[in-house]
């Protein structure tokens, strides 16, 4: 069995941001040599998501606004106990959760077994600063 | 290392619908001849979902009023952004997050290692077509 | 490829609760004596959860507040009609399908491939009693 690793980064302008980000984990792929197995994506992160979902910005924007709705952005104390430690990103763990953690997708014949629509998103809730997502691949 | 690939087709004669593939999953299991590893079970689509939870007609009636709940159909392009683009299918996109794309499940001794009440489904949330399932085990 | 399995044992003293189970799903792997590959930890049960995120005691409050807005424990047969099969946690279905399942975690150099505050938690939402979380690692 071989196995590679492979972390990639991001910083995001806004507090918030979603990001194909299917042809970085190609390129690792690529790199790996690993032609059958399995491939984890995941957020090292724990108010980041990385999930499988269409390219549409129109459907980036129902997300968000899905999000926002269910979890509203709220850095006063009242809201979310979690801010009372002097943080301001409780919304940002709770959409993290909605949203998921991780992928873990098929690799066949090199590739990433895909469906026609389906793109690997980082979707970042406290952005403004570098964060990471870990690649691992095992297989032969 | 060994690996297996199998796709299953479904197809839901109505919008929306729960679809219990566990005795589909350990057929292509049982065809792998994989005794240790796991199995990854992942909707194709991206307005569909693969969870695992009980088979009681009950409760597939309370995730199908908790999702419309959340995310409620409307072909409009008022609510749905993505619906601006042509499609009905923006709150399917939500509803699959909030369900998850794929499980991964152990394989030991040649079964899915499961807890008691543990089944598979697959969640349609835009039938009426054909679509896919990926089953994709790897050990040994 | 090698792999382990373990069953890890929990009961909580109240309905819900929320567990760092992370030094358990170490020394799971330590026994293992796995360096490179895969672990999956999911729940057995389909009322309970594993998720990674911090280990905050507001965050923990934060999650609980946010599921039980979602989804109310209401063991009533009208609110949730898998109630109406004499279950009183139709609630408990819905808030671990928020939650999710299982959580993959990447294994490099035997040890668990984490950011800086990630780590594994078991949610119940229907306890006082026992109940079992699996751990499953594939590797070399």
């Amino acid at each position: 069995m071989k196995s590679y690793r492979e972390e990639l980064w991001f910083s995001t302008p806004e507090r918030r941001g979603y990001l194909n980000i299917t042809g970085q984990v190609e390129a690792a792929l690529a790199r790996s040599g690993i032609q059958e197995g399995m491939i984890l994506v995941n957020a090292m992160h724990i108010t980041a998501s990385v999930y499988i979902n269409d390219d549409e910005p129109g459907l980036l924007s129902d997300f968000d606004a899905f999000l926002e709705q269910l979890a509203p952005f709220d850095p006063s104390p009242q809201r979310y106990r979690h801010n009372r430690t002097g943080e301001d990103n409780g919304d940002a763990h709770l959409k993290r959760q909605v949203m998921g953690r991780e992928v873990v997708v098929a690799v066949t014949d090199g590739r990433l077994d895909f469906g026609p629509w389906e793109q690997i998103f980082y979707a970042e809730f406290d952005g403004r600063r570098r964060k990471r997502v870990l690649v691992k691949i095992i297989g032969d």
